[in-house]
């Protein structure tokens, strides 16, 4: 692993304790926030918190409005984010068409400028929503077409999406976030953007499933 | 083919004979221009003029700040674009890192959303400036990679980039154009924003080359 990488950081919980990973091991980061239209702001705001904290070189928010291309719950106010749904059967409603494929692209653009070639991405795949590109496979396929697609890739060299989380549970990110301290305070998960978390969508309902799983309690949590 | 495709139109040479010859086929068809930062406006105008002019159902004119991302000429006014270069020789200043990764992604979003499952896409390599993205190697790598990282692909549906020009020298495309009766005047290939096409830059020169290979004369020229 090289000591530099591109970071897609949400401002939540997964991002900001894959940030604060990789700045635990020595690496020097870049962060890219995007600011896409969704239905609440309040993630961006956690984003520019966590980058701070844990020393990113570069923060890039980059803006580009989902609602002009696909629809989705989470980025169309008109569509409700379901609630207490069973988060493992089908690919919900939340699911933005191509939205991480979007966001490495823009990574990857960023980093290819910036002559870096690890993109990290807090992806996971076992306490998720079903989304196909947050799979290991999809991120496997996404790096053999950036070899052919990109100058540095034709001349030689490899672009790795770093994704650590890829294998983990809830759980274990929560007890890898709170070995590092990550101020969970400050990290925002909720679909919605009310002033506290709904409980009730898929990200608040996994995300109190992993604190309690680890016996942590989550700050944002109230009772 | 199914019959309707989502049409990568920059105004430009080729995807505005593109967007013809699809149109001849009897495709529906749905475009998205990029607005990503270039130099030049005048290629937008372009694309507009076009998409009107063969019935595309929707237009979508996307914002997107490259300047922000990435460095290039082509969006960046403090890098000279080069002038009279030898166009194969290497991949030039003009490369703007994973343009095509990123346009192809949003369209890959909007397909979705829209239920569409052909992406349509003006590039070709032989009289070209030697960008990866523009390869056929590269568009398979994607297909492969958008059939794993979305819903559709994973439910088992494929989505086509379609590239009915990547074979074809700029003098085919001209002569193709010319059979369809494409209004060259209305089309924009210079990388600069001038008045006229400067003539010197990579695309003025393959453009030139192509029509007058092609024994065509081309409405922007005046000599």
């Amino acid at each position: 692993m090289s000591d530099k990488a591109v970071v897609l950081l949400s401002g939540g919980l997964d991002s900001s304790t894959l940030t604060a990973y990789l700045q635990s091991k020595g690496m020097e980061l870049y962060a890219i926030t995007m600011q896409y239209g969704q239905v609440h702001k309040k993630e961006v705001e956690s984003a520019i918190y966590i980058a701070k904290k844990y020393n990113v070189k570069e923060h890039k928010i980059i803006n580009i409005n989902m609602n002009e291309i696909s629809k989705s719950a989470l980025t169309d106010s008109s569509i409700s984010i379901p609630e207490n749904r069973e988060y493992f059967q089908d690919i919900p409603v939340t699911y933005v068409p191509a939205r991480n494929i979007i966001f490495l692209s823009i990574a990857l653009s960023y980093a290819e400028s910036k002559g870096i070639d690890n993109i990290a991405i807090g992806a996971n795949s076992i306490d998720y929503s079903g989304y196909p590109d947050c799979r290991d496979e999809f991120f496997k396929s996404y790096e053999k077409m950036a070899k052919v697609g990109t100058k540095y890739g034709v001349e030689g060299g490899e672009f790795k999406i770093i994704r650590p989380l890829i294998d983990m549970s809830k759980k274990d990110i929560v007890l890898l976030g709170n070995s590092l301290k990550v101020p969970f305070e400050h990290t925002w998960s909720c679909y919605k953007g009310q002033d506290v978390p709904c409980g009730v969508c898929d990200s608040c309902k996994l995300r109190h499933k992993g604190f309690e799983e680890a016996g942590v309690k989550d700050p944002l949590e109230n009772h």
